[in-house]
Parts: structure tokens; sequence; C-alpha cells
């Protein structure tokens, strides 16, 4: 099978016209007359993926996330894109990304994490450059804020992080709201969605706190503390999506296809996470350090 | 005591002038006329926390991170922004606010994460608008990453997500560069300064792999795989800047100081933080949903 | 009363998705459950608009010009906005702001100043973001310039400067073309229109003159030199549609309505204003101080 | 004598490097090795400037404001800018403008302002492209506002609109900033400079009254409510440049200079002067058409 | 004839609003009321052919390209740009500039270079702001990159530096894609055409060199080594637009119509242009210079 | 010999610090641990240089021009740069590009081209980013324009164009004005050194003939009509450099230093380059397509 081959039934799956305008999605190295047996899956093209597509024998790296967002102007080995794109010629390894183009798809990411999270028919969140980003949806009945985050947790694969959440534990979430990757440019149409529970990645202080605090205001003026949010790792959120794309893989090219075993989450560890703060109704809060 | 005699000792510590350009510090809400009794300490002037001013009869509060970063043009209730600035006024609340102005001071935020890293003699990691922003030093003696990072986590206050490490847990460490809120711009300046590991917080995904990327790349050429990182959280590692300025201010004002017991993180727990991956050297790693 | 029903009245009367984007409408100090008993309207929020309404027991000013049309960055007293803000929340006075948005509104600005111009069915002037801004129409009859300005002076309210003219006296006028507030970038629209006279305000010397020279080379080619040019001050030209919509929250609302005693037009007197000059064609011009 | 020695003795007193960066300056029509015998001095280079210069058999018009500030793409005669550029090449008339590098030099366009308000030793209100801008200085006693203006309208040639005043008539000033032509984006500067009365043309509603709020913030905490302003008028306060200018190249150059005799302020007549409102104190001020 | 009546003919065949949004087009000198008996037609308002119009007595210059397309600030002779407007102005000599409207026209500037390529029917190149620009078309029967290029030399008045071709000289052409003057900008567009040839002008060594690798790569991967490239002069190609204007007027006014003698070619001669190179089947290739 | 030997030669030959901002310099594909024994310099990295190092066991490519000045986004086969990569890395060829680093240098492209010109000392041209660009010096006695260009074209490389001259064939030139490449925008630098003629290349039609009506008009005004231009080819004028780099090389490292036999020029042939035309003085000059 030819390396075309394998970028036609991507394109057909992710059409790039459905990627973002700032997007880079497409093939990255390769010639689309190359052969290609066998291909590894993995949400982001590192060095390591890398040297296990070339351990394994793999022909061609399909990623979630672009190697060269950015343009390059220099392949030495000297950088790491530049060292990467070296390893991945010099060993005949082709690469394919399909990033805000799979997001959108169905199946595909966004809809990835929506089952993850229980949740059936759903609706966009937003619209951008005439395509729906993220999702909404209701669960089939309400359950604690608790009780969701673990449910979803359980669902995604381990990370040294885990799943962090702001909120009541023990409020009711019912509506949810999601959106894959990093998601703290979309408060406003989270609130516009009236979802109960927000699940994204990547957010950061100055946003979750001003989101919270939206809440927080919402509250005093007699409503719900809510959107709660929920940040479920960046990686471990969009890996998801892996294990869809190998079947459809399978079923529709004579290609051997295998997930990658790296975990590219860049946290290998936690130090003090303490278990009291995991139960904040324990008794005895810690005194540690600071503010004390 | 005049709220202006407070603001006038606050401009010597902590010079308006020092502050990047792009920031908004000083007086945010009061009359310099207005007398002052009481102030209070916190990271971020959240509605709780000027709820907690008003409960113990703080005349001010100064905070590290502005409420008006960005201009607003309502202070109707009807924002969260609003809502906290008519709290402020309508209860009398002055508001004053040192950001980057005191992340370049001495004593100010910078050193006093640097002191919880165990560094005493530091140079600045880079210089930006003419101010040294962030430090670089040497520990008395080589770490290991594990043992580093356990000892910044006791010196923190508790917060749900704990430190987020990134490197091998028994690499050693010796020289450490820092910088305290969202450091995920100054990676070329950490490896500048020849850092084998980077303490500072609100990491993301992409710019976080990229430079564990770029030190996988260095130690394929040879080198260390270093710099480490360790996210060690906003709220957490700015909020050691408080007690000393507390202090400050007790020993040159006639008013009575405190810190405030707010946690202005926004997580409240975690979940799915598995003790295993705690110790990634534990025999049995987990097996959980996806990628399975 | 509630603020919020207020609000829901001026919504429908100024809706704020017809303001201009670049304008800042809508409700700018105030909480929605907050009683409204009395109102006063003014052109302008000045800090002794704020003071007559506190004096009078008013609990919320509708102004047309925006307090924040520039985002603010502090509500400290040190800034004539931070202590009107002050004024504003210590008080409970609310303030609500329908500018852009009243003026295209019908009854709103324009069509008051169009009626005291003498004109009855008008069209638009141009269009912006899709909203018709500025009005023109045909006198019942020609009169002269002079005439028509003393027309309009006489349905104005008393200012320091008047109404100043370009234009010959007793050159014939019967298309009017007319925009409330600073109206030098709409000059092209103007002779687009084909009006004879042109009523706006806060015309400067660069722009007045250019627009007269050009209307110079049309009567060198023939044609009339017109547009004349009436600057009728932009607080007395904008401060015609306060009546009107004093009458129609009357009618709506159970609430008291007042008209706002300060002149917020900042010029307080005028000298040097030549009796001769207000009569061209009177027989000794002045001859005084430079130029002679 | 030469076009082009005229050009050379201009340059000498108004050096093309000393003006704004964005100006445009110099010798705008005409060729250096045309003769020169009579010249002509004007604010503005207008359509009827022009045709004054070919009536009195003027060689050169020399003016304040550029011809061409903005790029022209066409000299047809369907603009007022290619009519006048016309009338100049085939009537042999050359012209050359100095704008804001004579608004700088001593003696100048500043100079002479700050003359005609009774000062002598000056010093810059603020520094531009390393150009002093505008004149700040002491009056030889106190006087009242009123006084101020008064005395300030005797040295202006006479206009229709004559000079603006805001603030209180009895006030007392003393130290006097002053920017020729439109100074309305100099605020911040007349406060740093303590000035008593700002003296400059072209103030618009809003930057105008805000400065005013600003002065009343000052009163409210305790200071004087100023700075006054005084619009003096654009073309009156510029043209006070041109007599100097007159006898300036009177003695350096063997040619003919007369002064214009065109007013070019685009206002030709004021209405609704209203006598009472030109005296504040008077018993009954006017209660005519709105807001009554 | 009134210079109005031509401008209303020439807007007829080239109305102003299909020129593109940055371009320069119109009545560039000249008064509408002007008399027109003799005009002149060029490709460029060189200083050469306005004296070539005053010594033959034309009272109007037509011309492609714009004399003002960047905007001037001043029209003294000191500058070419101010000594061709004044040769003009003083001479009573009008100009008109019809450029990319008659780039589009039909006939126009883009049908006269197809006619002279070969071409009868075509499509348009590309589309910009609704305009479409340039054209292609399939000749009548292939022929060899040398026949073509000779054949349209031969169409082409005679220039210094003749036509320069970019590929194998006997490689077969069909598909021609053209876009008269300056055309390094729409490669993309010649591809998605899938010419065999472009024929434009003023293409720079790097996007000539790059659409040429682009052409070999595609070669690499089993295609034609196309589009070839044919630079036929900017001035040449584009004059061949005129004897067609001179028809049309001729056909509609009546007046004297005649195409300029002065060839506005920068370019005056060459040399190096070695026999051998001309015609690189020879034997022996020239031994000179460098790199040898 | 390691890669990285060769790049810390060049390096001190041509430091990347001189290099203009906008540029991208330096080692391009290649690992500094490489051994490199053999080294091919050309122009332009092409794919058929590329053919032509992998030919001769070149495992270096040093050349002028940037591959990847742009950055790339993909270094797959479907792109011509994408392609090149390719071919680089998997025959492990490096690619080293000293652009405008080597400009500046001396010995350098500038220097070889003054070289060419018959220039000895020589002064810059311009100074952009603090580094000299260009050179202007004095011939050792004037020649005529037609000498000048004819002596030029025998020190450069055969190539198709030759070299393009605008100007006078017996005027006579003294003082020489040049850069390397595409050099149409520094005729204000040229102008200001007051040279007689400009020599570069990859001249426009509109920056040339502007620049030639400059000329024409100090002619009118009484000076010479200079400066002349001359077209050199940006191939033919920058490949000077190359075999004083292959001197330098080899007398500092002990690797073979080839020069490339691929003419990268994109031009390879030229027709209609009348002869009579290349002899302006010829009696009869051609008379062919249209303008006739």
């Amino acid at each position: 099978m030819r390396l075309a081959d394998v970028v036609s039934v991507l394109e057909q799956l992710y059409p790039p016209a459905t990627a973002q305008s700032w997007d880079q999605v497409g093939l990255v190295a390769g010639d689309p007359e190359q052969p290609v047996r066998r291909v590894l899956l993995a949400v982001d093209p590192t060095l390591d993926v890398v040297a296990e597509a070339v351990a394994v024998g793999a022909d061609l790296v399909i990623t979630h996330h672009p190697l060269l967002l950015r343009g390059i102007h220099s392949v030495a080995t000297t950088s790491a894109k530049g060292a990467t794109v070296t390893e991945l010629l010099v060993n005949d390894v082709a690469l394919y990304c399909a990033h805000t183009n799979a997001d959108v798809a169905d199946p595909g990411v966004g809809q990835a994490l929506a089952s993850a999270c229980g949740l059936a028919a759903t609706e966009p969140l937003t619209v951008s450059e005439d395509q729906e980003l993220g999702r909404v949806g209701e669960l089939a009945e309400p359950v604690t804020l608790r009780a969701f985050a673990e449910r979803l947790a359980a669902a995604l694969p381990a990370s040294a992080g885990g799943v962090r959440v702001s909120g009541d534990p023990d409020g009711q979430v019912s509506r949810v709201a999601l959106l894959g990757g990093a998601g703290d440019g979309e408060f406003a149409a989270v609130r516009r969605a009236r979802a109960d529970v927000y699940v994204t990645a990547d957010l950061r202080h100055h946003p979750a706190l001003e989101a919270r605090e939206e809440a927080r205001a919402a509250q005093r003026a007699g409503g719900a503390p809510t959107p709660y949010l929920v940040d479920a790792g960046h990686w471990a959120s969009e890996s998801l999506w892996l294990p869809g794309l190998r079947e459809l893989l399978r079923s529709r090219l004579d290609v051997q296809v295998d997930l990658s075993t790296v975990r590219t989450d860049p946290w290998d560890f936690v130090v003090g996470c303490d278990d009291r703060l995991l139960r904040p109704d324990a008794p005895d809060q810690p005194e540690r350090g600071a503010l004390t």
C-alpha cells in the first residue's frame, strides 16, 4: 500500500479544509509513493515516538499535534524539531498530522471526549471559521461533580497530574460542555451554553479564576455557582481519540495499526498532593509552609 | 493613618516605574484621604477576599494580581469585576496592587521563591524593560530532582494540585532557575542559564513538551536531559511573598496587617492521581481507560 | 420598580446591538435588583451631574455619553473617572448610557436634531455597521442661511459659544444634512447627499476649511458654494434628545423623571465676539491686534 | 532673486529637520530657478489666497499649513487640492510651507502666541521627537481669567467665534501653558506643568470636558479647579506669527513681502451668542428651546 | 470636444470601479472643461512622453501606468514627479491613466497579450476583488517552447532585453497562462490552471527559481517540468494594448489619436548576450570570467 | 573532519550576527558530528545542485541563498522545498547558507563584485542594522558606460540574459555604486553617493524607470542624467564570490572543495534580442509587431 493511499483515506476522515486557518495539518514527512505496511498512532510526534516507530518497523506515524506548527528554517539536529525531522527522514518514516480537522470530525477528538464524559447526543459549543468546535450535551441523569470527575478519570489513561476540579464536590451537574486541548479561550461560549461543568485542559490560573469569579458573581445574584471546571489533562483527554482511529484505519486499510506506548504527557510525577486536600471535607486540613 | 501614607510606603517598597509597561499596578480603589487601620494581604482580589476584608474590618486589601489588568467599561454588578469594585466601594475598602514591581523587588516575589528553593545568592534569569525577571542560583549541594521537589512542596502552602515535575526523579540538580507566575515564555533564558531545573507555574502542554524535547535532543547529542521542569502552582508559589510583606508593613506602619485565609487557587480537588504514578518505579503501572 | 425593569425598557428603545462596535453602552454602574424611584437625564455623566442626582435623590442617571468609553484600570478617586464611579457607588446611584444606539433610534438623537432644523421626512446620511447615521431632508421652503441658523439657535438651549456658521448669510438653503455630535468625518457623505447645509458639531479648522475649499472649487466649476456648515455645539445639539426621552420614560415607567439642570458644555463664556463680525454686512469691520 | 535663494533663507529660519516626522514642509510648488520679486504670507493656502497672490503679482506664497499633508494622487481641478495646485502652476506662483518647524522656532509660532499672552521668559510645554512643543511661563502679575482672555482677544485678529473660555471668570491665573493649533492631545503635559490656564485651539467637547472634570476632581481633593481652558481659534492664534515673519524676510531678502488680507478662518458668523451668557453673573439667564 | 467628453468615453471602456483598490486611476491632471483636439497614448507618463505631447500639440496623454500611484506631497520641480506634473500643467496637457481597470477590460491589456500569444477563447487566471486577472487558454495546436517564444517576440515591439525564457526549448506547450505586467505573485494560480507556459514580466530571481524548482519536483514525481516561464518585458507586453485603444478612440471621438514614439522601457542596451547561450544546444558553451 | 569544525570556520568568516534580522543563515541540514570530506559551493540550493553533490560524493553544500528563508511546515516531497530537504537528509548531505553575512564580509559577495567592476578602495553604500551594505568607489580612470558594461560582462559567468544597461552608451562613468542581489530599494542611497552608475540585479520596470526619471529631471535642472543602471543578473553577480570562498576553505580546512557546475540562473535562453537594438547607434532600427 502506498503512502498516497493512506493519505487519501485520512483526508476523507479529516478533510484538510475543516482545519482552522492557523493550523498546519496533512503530510509532514514522506513521499506519496513510498510503501506503508505498519502505522503507529500517538498524540505528539516526539523523539521517543519516532524511535518507537523505528524500533517496531512502522513506516508511518499519525499524530494529533502538528510537528511544525510554527515554520522552521533549519532541519539540523541542533534543535529538537530538526532532530525529529532528521530521524524521520533517515529512517524512511512518514508523518501525518490531523489536528483541528480531527477535533471537529465525527468520530473525532471532540466526540471521543464527549463519550468519555457520558454524553450521547451533543450540539456544538461554538463555531469558528465555519467549523463546530467543542460539544455540549446533557447527562442521562444528574450526578455530583465529584462523581462526574471520578467517572471521567476512570475513562482516561493514567497520568501523573490526574484530573483537577474547581467547584463544590457535592454540586449537581447535568449539562456538560467540553473542548479537547487548551480551552481557556471559550469561557464565554460555555456560559452562553448554560453548562454546569466545562471539561477541557491546560487551564491557567488567571482565566480559570476569572471564570470561577463570574460563577461566584452569578451565585451572589441568586443563580448557581457554575460552570464548574474540570481540567482533564491535554495529553490524556486527546489520547481518547486514538483507539477509535485505530479501528477506523484497520477497517479501511490493509496495514497494521498500533497505538504508541509512549506517554507524551510532559509530567512525570507529582509531590505534595495531600490526601486531605483531595477530600476537602476531611476534618483536619494541612498546615504547611507559607501562609501559616 | 491615611491611605496616602500607606501608599507612600508601598511605592518605596515597590516603585511603580519598575513594573512592566503592560502591567496595571498601584491604587485601584479608594481615596488617599481615607483612614487605614487594618490591612489584609492576598494573592488575588476575589469576591471572597473582599468579603473577608469586610468581615474582619480591613480598610485596605493589598494583592499581587491586578483587579483591572484589562480596562473595564462598566462597574455594574452583572460582571465579576463590576461586583468586586462595587463591594469594595460600598464598604469603603481600598485596594492596592503590586505585581511585576513586587516580582522584581528584594525582598519580593522572586526572592521569596528563591528562598523556598534553598537558594542564597542569585543572579537574574533575564532582563525585560530594564528590570531583572526571575532568579538563577546554585544549591548548597546537589540533590535528586525528587528531593528538590519535595523540599519545595514542604515550603509551599498546601494546594489541591501539588507540585508537578517533569524529569527523572533520580536526576541530580544543582543549578536552579525560577520565575514566579506563568513562566512558559522563558525557556530560552533558562537554557542560556544552563539550569538543571526550572521552577515556575502555569506550564501548558505544548511549551512544556517542546522544552523537554529540546532537553531530549541535547541528551542525544551527549549532554544532560535538562532543564527539568517544576510547576509549583501559580497561587502557591506567589503566596510565598505575603508573610514577608506582612513583616515589612508591620515594621513601618502603625496598622494591623493580616494574611487572608482565603485560598485563591481555583482548583478545589484532584481525582485520578494514582499512587503508583507518583512512584514511577513501582512495579505495576495502572491500566485504565483509553490507550489499553 | 427594579433597575432591571428600567434597563429592559431602555434596551427596547435603544437596542444595544444597534450601537457601533467601538461604543460602550448599557448599564455602567448599579445592581439590577436595586430599586429605582427617580431618574435624572443628562448629556454627560459629570461629577456635578452625579452630585445633582445625589442632591435630588435620584437612583439612576441616564446619559448620552459613555462614562467609560476607554477602559479604566482604577477607580481610585485620584482620577476624575474614578471619582465619578466612586460617587455613584457610595451613593447607590446607578448609571445607564445610550449613545450611538440612541443616535440611530426614532425617536432619538438624530431625529430630535432633525425636528429642530425644521425637517419632517428624512433619509439616512450614511450607513455604518448596518446602522443609519445622520439624517438628510428638505425644508418646507428655502430660507437664507442666516435665517436657518437663527431658527435653529432658537430651538437649542442657550450656550456660551452659540452657533457658528460658515457660508454666505444670504445664501439659500433647502436641503439639510445633519449628524449629532462630532461630524467632521462625514463630509464626503454630505456632498454625496447634495445638501445645501450640514448641521453638526465639534468641527475643527482643517476639516471645516477643506470642506469649504471643496465647495469653493465646485463654485469655480459653475456650481453652488455649498454645503455651508453649521456647528450647533456638541452639548446643545445632543441635549435636544432629552425632553423626548423624559416623555417616553414617563409614559412607560412608574418613576419620576427629570432633566438635569447642569449645563455640561465645557465653555463658560466667550470674549471678543465682535458685534460687527456677527453682522458681516456692517460697514466698518474691526481692526484689532495682529494682521493689521 | 531666485526662488532657491528665498528657500535657503527659510530653511535657515525653520530647518526642515525640526519638523515632526508626520509633517510635510518645504517647497510644495515651483522651480528653484524661477525669479521671486513679491511674497505673500498666509496661514492657509486656500484658493482665495492663491487668487490674491495672482491679483497682486506675488511669485511666492508662504503659509503655515501644508497644502498636501496627505499625499495626493491627482491634480485635476475636480478636487480643491488639484484646483489649488493647478492655479499655482499655471500662474507661476510658488508655494512654501513652514509648519511644525515654524511652531518650534524662535521667533516662531509658539513664541508669537506667548508674547500675545503677555509672557516673557518661557520653557517648553512638552518634547516630541526631540523638539520643544508649546510654551509655559508666568505672567508678570496674576490677573482674573476674564481679564486674561480679554487681553488675549485684543491681541488677536478679529474672528467670528471670538475666544471661548472654560472656567470661573474671576479665577486668578498666573502660570500659562500654550500650544498653537489643535491642542487637545496635550492636557497631561499641561497638568504636569501646573499651569493655571491653557491657551490653544480646536478643543472638542470630549477632551475639553474630560480635562475640566480632572480639574473638578482636583478641586474636590482640596486643590484648585485648574487648568482653565482658552480656545483662541486656530486661524487667529497662528496668524500672530505672520507679522514677525514679514519683518524677518524684509530684513534678509530684497523682495516685497505682504500679509494676505484673506481671513482663512472657516467661520463667517455666529448666532445665538446670548449677551447674558457672556456674563454668567447676570441675574436672568436665558430660557430658550430645549431643556426648559 | 471637452476633456469631460473624452473622460466619459474612457470610463465606459474602463470603469474605475473595476480597478484594484490599491490602484490610482482616472484623470490625474486637467480641467474637465478644457478642449481636447489631439491625444497621445503611451505606457508610462515620463518626462519625454510629456515633452513629445507638447511638441506635437497634444492636449491629453493617456497612459497605462499611474503617474501618482503613491501620493505626493509636493509638485516642486526638484523631484521627477513634481517636474512631470509641472510640465503637464504649464503646457495645458491633461493626463488620464487606465491601469488595472484596463488590464481586465475586453478589449484590454490582458486580451491584447492573449492575442499576441495566439490564444482565441480564454478564461481568467485568477480573481482579485471580484475582477478577473490574467487569462488562460489553449493554442490551436502545440508548438515547442522556442517556437512559442519566437512567435511572441515577433508580435512585440523591439526591446533591448528581448524575451527571456526558462525551460527546455524543445518542450511542447499547448496551454498558456498570462498576466500583463509584474507577475511573480501568481505562480500558485498558474499551477492550478495546469498551464504549460506562463507569460508575464518583471520576474525576479527568487520567485522564478522557486517556480522552476516546483516544476522540477513535479518532474521527479513523474509529471512534466512545467510551467515554463516567459518574461516578455513589462513595457513591451503592455504596449500591445495601445494600438487597439487608438482604434477605439478614433471610432468614438472626433479627435486625433497617436501612439507615442518614446520607448519607456528603461533598458537601452544589453551586452554579454552570448550567441552560444542563446542556442544552448550549440556544442561549445562559453568559458568566461568567474566559475571557471 | 567533523561538520562542526567546518561550521566553526564558516562562522569566523561570516559571523551569523552580521546577517540581517530577517535572514536565515547557518546550518540548515546535518548533524555537527557527521564527517565532512568534500564540499560543493553554489549560489542556490536547488534539486540539481543537491543531485550533483550526491553524484560527486560531497558531504556538505554551501550556498549563498537560504533554502528555508520562509519557514516550512512540511518536508514531504510534494513541495520542492520538502523534496530538497528529503534529498539532503536521505543522502547524508549537510547544507550551510551564508547570505547577508557573506554579503558584508571582506572578502565577501560585495567585495567580489567590486573587484569585477574594477574598484580598489571602496566605502559602504548604506548601513542597515549596523552592517555596511553595498559598496561605492572610483574607477582608476573614467570609461564610457558601454565599455564599463562590457568589462563587467567579461568578468561574469555567461548567462542567457547578459547584462542590461540603462543610459547613454557613450556617457562617462567614474564613480560606481553596487549591491549584490536585488537592489531596487537603494536608489536613494545611490543618489546620495553621487554615483555615475549603479550595478545590481533584479531591477523591475517601475523602480528602474522612476530612478531614470529622477536622473532625467536632474539633467533638466542642469546636472548629469545619472546614475546609469547596470543589471548584472542575480545569479551571475553573486556567483563571483564562490571562487574566493573555495580558496579560503582550501587554505583552512583539510577537505576537497569544488564549485558546482550547475547554473542556477532560472533563464535558459533569450529570443528577440535584436542586434540593432544592442547597437542603438545603428542606422536602421527594427520595425516589428505592435507600436508600428
